[in-house]
């Protein structure tokens, strides 16, 4: 069986809906619910939840207990996917990268636009391409979101079209060459 | 925009049920109706229907006819992604290995053990993973399938346990040399 | 809590899609699985699994077992639901109609054309029409299905169209009149 | 064809996730969405969206504006539904009983305590009911939800426990007699 760690610390992607006040928020997590639609023959998920945030409320603290808990969980070396709010994801993932030195495997960091089992939600994708791409990059710290790549210093939230892009833009020959994830 | 060529061939994952008779059978593709589920900016995906074929009764004529698409689809390179029934997926996936030269791009192919939309089907997981693996890995023909990706010529289908295996069978120090997608 | 029996004999709604040879059976029930998602505050069902048959292998005796389990449940009289293959429900509702003296509360039979869980099934719709139902009318037997009640001596499937229609057929003015249920 | 009259005024059954605000809101009916899933063979529905307001924010000239378009659209009779924000439901549905005189057919409002296309919604099962009710019932003006009927003046909403509850509470012996929709 092959390992892997997956991080949960809240974000939309783990929001449900409340009845009593009409509104979203980050009760518990429900990712091992949607794990459990995956069909994943010879991984071994070891799932550690650690935090209930909406990403814009964490704190320099927060992000250190995730950084910490990925240090010891790759102690015994595997790939590692988080799940993590997108308004502060990135902030996060720099932190990681600058921290975390000699990396085996890749650290993978998704989320989603829309919570997890509402209509239209991007949740299950995210984290469908999160696993798979954990196993497939080479080591180093990226988002993964909408079937696209990110070296976690390459992207940005465009919050306006609720997406994310690379930065600096892509000039049109240049993407083949930025996109160091095609030929690692 | 990158663009993506999808040849859909029928098999499992496209089939439909039959109110009149009771049974499952390819009457016509509904890839596109799933794919409308995913999210896939910066992304353009060329898809070609050829056939609805469950993979059984697909002739040498047949496994041709996916090799002339492909052939002619890359002339302009770009991955590509296949749909086709599980079970002699990989006797056409090795004739384009054999036929193919001088790949720019992965060839992926794909299908599923349940159809699109059953309940418990894996159909959406092996499409949302196909997109990803055809736009990150080295070129090559392959299987993904259930967050795993075989080079086409050490992979079976291990039809009593509905999943794909590879062959020879791994030993347990070989893993990581045997999966040349980890660093192609 | 009101009481409510539901007993399950098989038919469409519960059949199954199965991997191994690429068609759908009657395995096991999966109702319980699909009642859980509607909210019955105030309801107790009482669940009885009696068989797992396609109708049309039904047969004289297993009718006979319906009619007697109906019978035994009732001994404390509370509304019905059958659900049952479509292609003999009327043939099982006539035997239950002939047979049931001084009934109290309503027998209602249903089914799907596709199965509970698969892309456009009317099973979830069916159930949940039946549950109400057998709530709303007056003491008999009915066929529910498809937002329509009909008083099983008179409705016949049509199978061409997968629907239940009207026996003798609705003349214009007659709808009324003949729609015992709608002022009982 | 049996016509029926649906009305949609906005309500949580109605609401969508907003992904730039992270929360949820009325933007625009998606009713008509959820009532493709359905099979309603011989009704035609007649669909009204007058307006799409959380219900707390409805206002003694909305609740006029919903009397005027039953009243409208009675002229022709046949039953009418009206998805409702389950806050004020039961006052808007008084409204309606004081002011419709000499109904020929049952108004039946629903509405849902988590938004159509969320997991663990209620709405598709409310909508279903109502639907059944509405051609069920005799004339009169009803709440109909989580498989119960009330009569509009015999309900009240239980917000702690996100349902709906009848008023005066029902003492053991009474339930029959009280519940009126079951021998009309």
């Amino acid at each position: 069986m092959e390992i892997l760690y997956l991080i949960t610390t809240g974000g939309t992607i783990d929001k449900v809906y409340l009845e009593r006040t009409g509104s979203v928020a980050n009760l518990d997590t429900k990712i091992d619910r949607y794990l459990c639609k995956l069909r994943l023959p010879g991984l071994a998920i070891k799932t550690a939840h650690i935090m209930n945030k909406d990403s814009l409320e964490m704190t320099a603290a927060d992000r250190e207990r995730v950084l910490r808990m990925v240090e010891r969980k790759i102690q015994r070396p595997a790939p590692v996917v988080i799940t993590h709010g997108t308004d502060t994801l990135v902030e996060t993932g720099l932190l990681l990268k600058r921290r975390l030195h000699g990396l085996k495997f890749p650290v993978v960091l998704t989320g989603a636009m829309t919570p997890l089992g509402f209509e239209k939600s991007d949740g299950l994708q995210n984290l469908t391409e999160s696993l798979l791409a954990a196993r497939l990059l080479p080591p180093g710290v990226y988002l993964v979101i909408h079937s696209q790549v990110f070296p976690i210093d390459h992207v940005r939230k465009d919050r306006k079209h609720a997406r994310f892009v690379w930065t600096p833009p892509l000039t049109k020959g240049a993407r083949r060459k930025t996109t160091l994830t095609r030929r690692p």
